[in-house]
């Protein structure tokens, strides 16, 4: 994929305050965080990500997880694991 | 709310395949899966959740985990954390 691109699609849509987008090592290879935060987000999505992966295959050992969604109080933050990148898009629920 | 309402007006929409509510401990209070199913399903979703709510507030510590949405290749699972209850929803994709 072309990150570049996709990253300045992401970032065009109405609402997305964040899009990070990490390899398959859990590195930034691109973000629209600060670095505080783009450390912050790969770190702790990423253990969110593997817990649903374990779940998932926990649960049916032939399944496994595409699209993780999770709605907070005050965003909506999207994962999509891949098997080369594992892209993260932030929605302020409130623009 | 009216569980039995609840579970009976989930289950019948389309693609619904399995309905679980449990408690605050984590005891399913209703479930329309078989006895194992039921609880591999309410051990692990309520594991995934845990760590969601524990991702959300790491992030922020003022956030809190209204929804969470699993996409896999075999299904998609709701999970709807409230004070009292968690209601689980799976979705058959292919139906």
């Amino acid at each position: 994929m072309d990150v570049e691109e996709t990253v300045k699609r992401m970032q065009s849509q109405k609402g997305v305050t964040g899009v990070v987008i990490m390899d398959s090592l859990g590195r930034a290879i691109r973000s629209t965080l600060n670095d505080e935060e783009t450390v912050k987000h790969t770190s702790l999505l990423r253990q969110l990500c593997d817990k649903a992966k374990s779940v998932t295959k926990e649960l049916d050992s032939s399944n496994d997880v595409h699209f993780l969604r999770l709605k907070t109080s005050k965003n909506e933050i999207m994962v999509a694991p891949d098997r080369d990148y594992m892209v993260v898009v932030i929605y302020d629920k409130s623009s």
